[in-house]
């Protein structure tokens, strides 16, 4: 309450709390009274007693997220991709290039990204694009040679799903689904995700707090997918000299918060391809579970996110950086 | 190019250009080379350049919106909701509450705000929430209640529209669509209400430039729908005293380079009720075709953004006052 | 306290509270237990109970600023500038080049803005620049030659001091001390500042919150000068058109929360000179005390901010339409 | 140009870029004319440039700093700190409380840190506080002791230095000066740093862009002093869970970008000790040169900063692992 809240004032808000069916606790200071709600508060929308009279703001006490929290499971998530495990001893890598754009391109960078030692393979057969005269992605046809390349190496396939209509198709073709970023808060696209059992890779929005994120994952969980993989992949800052500012602070902090398993995007986070092998370094020192990296056989000539590829041997030799990180740090590729 | 950049690195470049069917135009300066691309860069990806040798960082020079934009068209786009004109000679205010509750509160809402001078109620039907476990509207219910106090008071009707398989539904209902912050940059959705008749309201998202305002804009333009209508609502930063951070600029700076009409939306750029009369006033002062303001009978009881929403006789009396000055600002209401 | 908290974690906390002399109020949710420190919380570091077992975070209840606050003080502060009244009944204007660069500019200048009805004349003879290559004022000639456009025209004069060894030198000279942006949290110079007797004109640091600002202001105050005029001035965020983002929510947000005067500059919150225009008046209908505008009598020629600089006769076309709308809106130059 | 500029509006800017000695190079598209400028643009107010008829806006392409640039000097430079190296082979750990508050404090703090194998000793002797009330540090009473500490451990010691008049008396003490974030454009200050020989230690300011940073560098080096040393120590974005965000694209941008030393704050950059230990491994995965850490004989009662801070034996076990890592990385402690 304002320090020249009147005693109504205060009164006025007991009752509206207990004719909510909750209990008030209440403590007065020498300046401010501080009114305590105690009880279910989930459905209250406490934006509407910042318009009582007397009251100076509420502040919420416990997380507004349930089952992505700690404290509904104290243990790790682990997510199983045919065979991959997400989220437990090991670290796990997932590269490909930015677009899928042919099939050699995109079964050439499997073979590569498999035998520099990643175990998933990433492509966009749909991409979101912020102009609508950008190239938008091959669709289906991508899908399609996604699964080819998935065929001729074995690993399993993650690809973006950018609306409600393409979950069933999508889900046929990939083992996980991403959420890009720009949708993060797209909120018919993660009850939809919510309903499918594929494992669901969700990208944080550009300018989403931890606590967004979270709740953003608990839609996905309240729907019934518990297979939920958090990404920081960078927010948007002042700072120009970057496309991103990765957020490695997030890394530990979702851990802290959660039980999911959060993997960082270096190329994402830096924009720049010659950032992307220290940035990866420090996501696995922070504790990342794994890595997502663009990889492109010839960077020059792709048809997105050129800027921030790696070429195929850049990426064995970081590669090979990183098994040795990982080894040091207890979590073995 | 880098001032280390050496020579044959800018020859492949050249000739790279070239390739694609585009000019070059070459300035050499003491320390840096500059390398100007001339002709259609409309599907050139600049950022796979960056990764070329040499290359320091590549500029954009033509702005990437073209039917949104001041050069496309030199006059303002007037749309005509119903008869009320937004964009033309006089300003338009929006007003309603933030989610359809009941029959009587949104009706007693539309005799309010009529009176008090409103062109146009809103109210949410279909609400995005950060939380799953939030109230998220009476959905279709909600759609009816609205088109009844339409039917009452002649107003016509805004509501948001949050997924492709609900916008044919919110179309039969609604006279204009709205696109909520969190959806401004989810292009299934821009490509669907650019593929119907009724006026698009594209609110900002929480993080976007205005460049990319109006490449979503673009999105919908391209699509066919030419009625479009920007909405400054604020952005996020890093001040914590206001909801968000109402960017006044935004204003002029969308009038400047685009045709289409602007509105500002006080509630939500503070999310404090005794704000919004000062933002809404700087708004129209700023040159701003009119206002969206949340109202409700009873604030304190609201199911969402009560903290924002204006009782129903303060509503009048800033109508009073609004009105008096959008007559001295030369466009009255 | 978190959920898992000991009830001994909690004992320790209200021993600790109680050893400083302080009263402890509990408050005991199904989740969380609250604790409240009830007394003179000034100088105890919450940080440190942060690190305690147990604890979740802290949450401060009374604001940090005490004589800039509303409560010490319920009536607007009027500041008294050779006669001119700021924060009064009327509406203040500040005008003048960034930079003084000669006699015959500073002076033609003078003369223009205090025909247009300028009431103060500002121009920079310290002047913080990003690199220390960059022209950096003329310094004590700068200030003499302000004096004498003040002699010439009877407009009283502003400027920017930079460090306190320049406090009482600028103060020989100037009627109104500047802190500029990048000054804002530089505590041994609103110390000095706050040791003289001339008013004070403070403003916002680049990223500072409001509650920042106001602590800024409390600097000068608590050292004895009580004339302190805070100026928005733009903060920064992620937008790239413009400069700053004028953060207009301040206007009203301060006024609220403090008793001192509130300037607009639309100058450095837009950076260019076709958008100043809409802002200022933004400002005013926003319910600031004054503005403060940059002018030139070249601007393609200016020193430092010509791209935000209006030319003379712009500046008395603003001027007028200005008048006509403070008068309009009750507060007349 | 915009492309409604004239030939004569093109002309105009030929003819003033000619007459301030400069060469052109003029680069004519479909849409737009784009004009370079050849020459020694350091003293070249590019803003005044932007309110000339014709002209849509300006772009740098030389970076604005020159002795802090890679260009200048391609090597590292090493910073020797009474025998300590910082940017040479190996890793530099600085720790130590925010404040010295007392002998034992201090002297306690210094014999433990170096026992755990830190090199440099921090504590605060002038401590910038938001707030007047605040605890403001024990000020010369602090050096001596930190003086004291030194003599009874041989450890270096780094303290901040707040004001220009306090230069001389704190590089009296100190072996390396400090500059807070709040001072990184306190030009009058880094001047009179840059006329001393004591290393100075460069703090990024909460919202200080990397080139602005390199640019207060350049004040210092401009003046004289070489040794000076970059620190990345987090930025202020949307996030509210952490205290700031500590940007670790910072580190590998810093290093390429110039060939001073660069160490990561993770104490600062977090707010909170429980992450500190995991953001110090990123730091040095991503290639800091070393690491400022707080740490607190007992955080609990610390006067400043007490969330952040670790434990003695905390940090002496954070030390062990980050040894093994240094020397893990190549570059051991």
């Amino acid at each position: 309450m304002k320090p020249s809240a009147k005693t109504g004032d205060t009164e006025q808000i007991v009752k509206r709390i207990q004719d909510l069916g909750l209990n008030v606790h209440l403590s007065e200071g020498e300046a401010h009274t501080v009114i305590g709600v105690v009880g279910d508060t989930q459905r209250l929308d406490r934006s509407s007693f910042e318009v009582m009279a007397g009251v100076d703001r509420t502040v919420r006490i416990a997380q507004p997220f349930k089952v992505a929290s700690r404290e509904f499971r104290s243990t790790e998530t682990v997510i199983d991709v045919q065979g991959v495990q997400i989220g437990g001893t090991g670290t796990v890598v997932m590269a490909g290039p930015c677009s899928v754009e042919s099939r050699s391109q995109i079964v050439e960078t499997a073979h590569a990204v498999k035998e520099a030692g990643a175990h998933i393979l990433r492509g966009g057969a749909y991409k979101p694009r912020s102009s609508p005269y950008s190239f938008q992605g091959l669709g289906e046809e991508g899908l399609v040679l996604l699964a080819e390349a998935r065929e001729a190496t074995g690993l399993p396939i993650i690809t973006e799903v950018m609306g409600v209509s393409e979950v069933q198709l999508v889900a046929q073709y990939a083992d996980v689904l991403q959420i890009g970023a720009r949708n993060m808060q797209n909120y018919r696209l993660l009850q939809a995700v919510g309903q499918v059992d594929t494992p669901v890779f969700l990208k944080r929005g550009l300018s989403s707090t931890l606590q967004e994120m979270l709740m953003s994952a608990e839609y996905i969980l309240a729907n019934g997918n518990y297979n939920v993989i958090l990404c920081e992949r960078g927010i948007r800052t002042f700072e120009r000299f970057t496309r991103n500012t990765l957020d490695i602070n997030a890394i530990p902090a979702l851990k802290q918060l959660s039980h999911l398993p959060v993997i960082g995007d270096p190329s994402h986070g830096t924009g720049k391809w010659d950032m992307v092998g220290p940035i990866a370094k420090a996501c696995l020192a922070a504790g990342a579970d794994g890595l997502m990296i663009e990889v492109h056989p010839d960077p020059a000539t792709a048809w997105s996110d050129g800027a921030q590829s790696l070429k195929l041997e850049r990426f064995a030799d970081l590669m090979a950086e990183l098994r040795g990180l990982s080894s040091y740090l207890g979590r073995p590729m």
